[in-house]
């Protein structure tokens, strides 16, 4: 931007009064403001300065924001009165509150719905030019989003959208390391785990690619050692068998990864008979299922936690960590456990050698970390690191295309603005997920973490309250098994906007000698064909050409109309599997900037947290000290002491007991 | 009802005329009507009649079951034009087209919405006598409802539907055989699979209970001898594993059975080591997956299809052949595969003794089938008869339940109107299935089918089209797991009603020296404080007095005020999986019955099967005779050509291959 365009801007920056006081910068333009001010002078007069000022989030945001304000933060923060002028530099306004549904692009959306409920699939499908528009090809990955209710008309309107939400800014920002990711203060830079060696991609004025790198090799250097036998247990049997205990993204993005290279012939030579699994829950049942028929001798825990401090992760760890030490005493542990994690003094205390510790980041947000040690580690230890790399090479390759490809040719953009589409303006809360492989049987799970924590959110990144609603409900299941389960719903219920998922090459082919067609192409009819009989459903005319029985034909009726794309992959190796993570990952990304909130906090899990810990202190209290229930409303006061009535069994002083299965 | 009472009911049937012809038949009673009718005249005039009045599905309904007419019913359905006066006797308009939104009752809760939103849950949980009246226990089984956004009020506003909608009579109409699940004329009867030996249910006139319990006892037989190895596999090997082909109702049931069982210390032992696989998807993957580490020697297959026609299980059925009679020659194929289906041709043909299918009846649907053979046969391979037989009297006694105690006792009529109350009224599309428990991991992706194959519905039972949206999505993982993924967007996003799931007594207790509180007690923590914390949430005056940054207060800020209920189970043994099960199915049929929709058919899977049978020919036509693309439309044609050139390398005329991993 030139810097009298900037300035020009800058006028249009609003300082509200109320009262004689200010209480509220606002930015004045048609569209919301994505821009450097270089220099905005805040006159403020002395008695016109109150707590009320400096308590706005707006105000707090701006001075937070500040980064080199010639002012320091914290006189600010603590509502000084004396402050006559205050100079802010280098304020990045980037998500200020204004709300993307006060721009004219939303309101042409919404008003453009009336259109489109006129319009039928059935009819928009016979549009040749429009079809072939809706299609696009990226590195051999097929989209085809003909059947989403929408046309041109709809898109052009789409990108529109996507410019008043300054879209192309918010993705450039993410890359260029700033800290979008605001509430929390932090740069969201997973993209830098996939970056190739060369990349620079700086992180408060750091290239970050090198500490990236420099774990990844130490993580290639490591899994080799335990693959090849060089590091053994404390028997001295090779580590064939790796527990990976984590929680969220922690453990369903590498389960995820993990289930779809599991039957990938490559991956699964690599393998050769090693086992992977992961223990999340802090259920002792969970425990029980993973130790079951494996050897502590032969087993290596990988503990994930970034601070040390999650609670299931560190109870399970100290779980296993008795598991280990009551079999091969305790001596073993540093033989059988290692971490992923940055609290190196936790690491050392709980009784890792900190050298086994695989750190990551503060700007790799959990959901988003299955690319960090934390996923590449346990899935190194399995397949051996170049098949990782492949993987991460395919997320690699569609940041890029993220990163640079025109919008219409985007698509993770695409596939995004199209989700706002559905549950913005078309109202459809919940997408369904539904790849026709079952080595995809965890994608959804995953899926439905990374968007659903990432945009289930209530207020604008600038915490204001969203007068729609964001996010969506993520589920499914693979295809052909969710046909035989929801699809009734799907086709003659609720509309429910679907992701079809189809791979050309399967991993594990069959042939029947004899056979109408192979078993791949059986279930790749049903690829096919789901999305034509959802766009196209089925008329009581043509039942009644059929000679259907008059009652029935209600019943039989389709009324059609039902949004899907279509996604071919060419094949589900690491580097596909790499590609299709980051697609979602983007996709859900550009969901959220356009709605304008944060997709990277989760303010929303705390609540919860802080509640159980008052239970546990009580169950505590309880079962140590017989003391009554207290402090709870009546209900939880009422089922809690039938809990611990009924579980009055329990020993106050337990010796351990692990599971035995 | 007395027959004065019922005669000024049938007063109240009109015929609506139109042009001079009868097209319809209205009741005019405020309440949708259930009744027996003992004699009914509709005085038809010859010149009145034209096919129009025999093409109405009312009418196709009325003749449809008059089960004891006196006129023959294909002389009707024939359209024939001589009949003047028909006379129906003992139709029973169960379900005539009079929709329940239209009564008063459905009216009277659409009003009270507005008194609901003007109430929090926090204020709502503090009166004592609505949360003590909003809490019950049956068996051990403890429900506490006190957190849904309903008071005494809307409970008898609930009640009063039920009566609106005939509830009681539907529930007993089930438990009569009558055919209740009209469209495809048939009774409704899971719960005979699970009745005791001296119980009489009577289908068409005979006593089922018999034939049922013919089955359970071949099904002990053949469990026993395969699991005391006196049946051994081709090559005297005893079968230790078992692998269950089956899709949909014929997979996920027991699928759900099997995961909670599998960590139960009774079942875990009856296992003894067997191996029970599950293989559902038509996906070659799949088969790779489930063949994995197994050995056809000791190795029995059991197919699941009732007709033995179903598309993916029958490809399946016959890979698995394939897979045995090339490891152990085709002779093999009898001694290491059995069936669950009637069609006994089918069965022989394959090349299975029909003396072992094991049936069941058309009055099962399938996603209620896993009380019979279909979950009975693998479940009792597995476990052994007895503890499979006590998973049965667990779902019996929750019957019992259903049927005799009255609604403001009954859990599953309490949870159905709970939820067509959130669905219907408070207008929350989805609900969430969380288990405190990783043993119960299957049961969201089980409860998914039931519920959204059941009442994923767009017309009524009468084939009306439903002025609102019937069923819900369904979706769910274990607490904690699901807290570390979307409980972000239930606590801050959208609202989604939660089912919490907690059991007293763990079936793998973890005690470890030291520790605050038991691992067990440290999950139910987290179960006994999410439900609190969605309910009250957090303020901002709260978090302000926490000192918490102005800038974040918005983004901690917890709405509260989302409805959830908790169910607490004693144990989680093969008995109370039993009941949770029966508490689901019977869940559901009350909110189909409610909603006045058919709850056991599923016409909505029909479409995409045909177009799936259009796309094998093509892909068959194509890879065989090289047929270019045709008869699709112009995107399906694109994507179908471009699959069939990526994959053409693929052999038109394949020599047989399985997997090899």
């Amino acid at each position: 931007m030139d810097k009298r365009k900037r300035m020009r801007e800058i006028q249009q920056v609003q300082i509200q009064k109320y009262n004689g006081l200010i209480h509220g910068i606002f930015y004045s333009s048609p569209s919301p403001p994505v821009l450097s001010l270089k220099l905005l002078i805040l006159p403020i007069q002395t008695h016109q300065i109150s707590t009320q000022i400096f308590a706005s989030p707006l105000f707090s945001r701006l001075v937070l924001r500040n980064s080199s304000s010639i002012i320091p933060r914290r006189k600010l923060s603590l509502h000084q009165s004396s402050i006559a002028i205050v100079i802010v530099i280098e304020i990045i306004l980037l998500f200020m509150a204004t709300l993307i549904s006060d721009s004219a692009p939303w309101k042409d959306l919404k008003a453009h719905v009336s259109d489109i409920n006129k319009k039928h699939l059935r009819d928009l499908m016979t549009d040749t030019d429009r079809c072939k528009s809706m299609m696009l090809e990226f590195d051999e990955i097929f989209l085809d989003y003909s059947r989403q209710c929408a046309t041109l008309d709809t898109m052009s309107k789409l990108f529109k959208l996507a410019e008043a939400a300054h879209l192309k800014q918010k993705i450039t920002s993410m890359f260029n390391g700033e800290h979008i990711n605001s509430t929390e203060n932090r740069s969201v830079l997973h993209v830098a785990l996939r970056a190739s060696k060369d990349t620079k991609i700086n992180c408060d004025g750091k290239n970050v690619v090198p500490d990236v790198w420099q774990v990844l090799d130490k993580i290639k250097e490591f899994s080799d050692k335990i693959r090849n036998g060089s590091w053994v247990g404390a028997t001295g049997k090779k580590l064939t068998n790796v527990i990976a205990i984590g929680i969220g993204g922690s453990f369903l993005g590498p389960l995820f990864v993990h289930t779809a290279l599991q039957t990938d012939p490559e991956a699964s030579k690599s393998a050769g008979g090693r086992q992977l699994r992961f223990l999340a829950n802090v259920d002792p049942v969970d425990v029980a299922r993973n130790i079951t028929g494996l050897d502590p001798e032969t087993t290596l825990v990988v503990v994930v936690s970034k601070t040390f401090t999650t609670a299931e992760t560190m109870l399970n760890a100290r779980t296993l960590r008795e598991w280990i030490s009551s079999a091969l005493g305790p001596q073993a542990v540093s033989k059988h456990m290692v971490a992923v994690s940055t609290n190196l003094k936790l690491v050392e205390k709980f009784g890792i050698d900190p050298n086994n510790a695989f750190a990551f980041w503060d700007w790799v947000g959990g959901r988003y970390s299955v690319c960090s040690a934390v996923g590449v580690l346990p899935l190194s230890l399995q397949y051996g690191f170049p098949v990782v790399e492949k993987f991460l090479k395919g997320a690699s390759s569609i940041d890029q295309h993220f990163l640079s490809a025109p919008f219409e040719k985007n698509i993770p953009v695409l596939l995004g603005l199209l989700s706002v589409w559905n549950v913005s303006f078309l109202e459809y809360p919940a997408r369904a997920i539904l790849p026709y492989t079952q080595a995809l049987e965890k994608l959804a799970p995953h899926i439905q973490q990374v968007s659903m924590e990432s945009n289930g959110k209530g207020v604008s990144i600038d915490g204001v309250r969203l007068p729609f609603e964001a996010g969506e409900i993520d589920f499914g299941e693979p295809g052909t098994n969710g046909q035989h389960s929801f699809y009734q719903l799907i086709h003659q219920g609720r509309v429910i906007p679907c992701d079809f998922i189809g791979i050309v090459k399967s991993q594990q082919p069959v042939y029947l000698k004899d056979e109408v067609v192979n078993n791949h192409d059986e279930l790749m009819s049903n690829f096919f064909a789901q999305p034509d009989a959802l766009a196209y459903g089925k008329t009581p005319e043509q039942l009644k050409s059929e000679n259907v029985a008059s009652h029935l034909i209600p019943h039989k009726t389709f009324t059609g109309n039902r949004p899907s794309l279509s996604l071919l992959l060419p094949s589900l190796d690491a580097y596909r599997i790499g590609q299709l993570l980051a697609i979602y990952e983007h996709r859900i990304a550009v969901e959220g900037f356009i709605w304008g909130i944060n997709s990277f906090d989760q303010w929303g899990v705390e609540l919860g947290k802080s509640l159980a810990s008052q239970v546990r202190k009580q169950l505590h209290a309880s079962r140590k000290k017989g003391e009554s229930v207290e402090g709870f409303n009546f209900s939880t006061t009422k089922m809690l002491t039938r809990y611990l009535e009924a579980s009055a069994d329990v020993p106050s002083e337990p010796t351990t007991l692990l599971p035995k299965i």
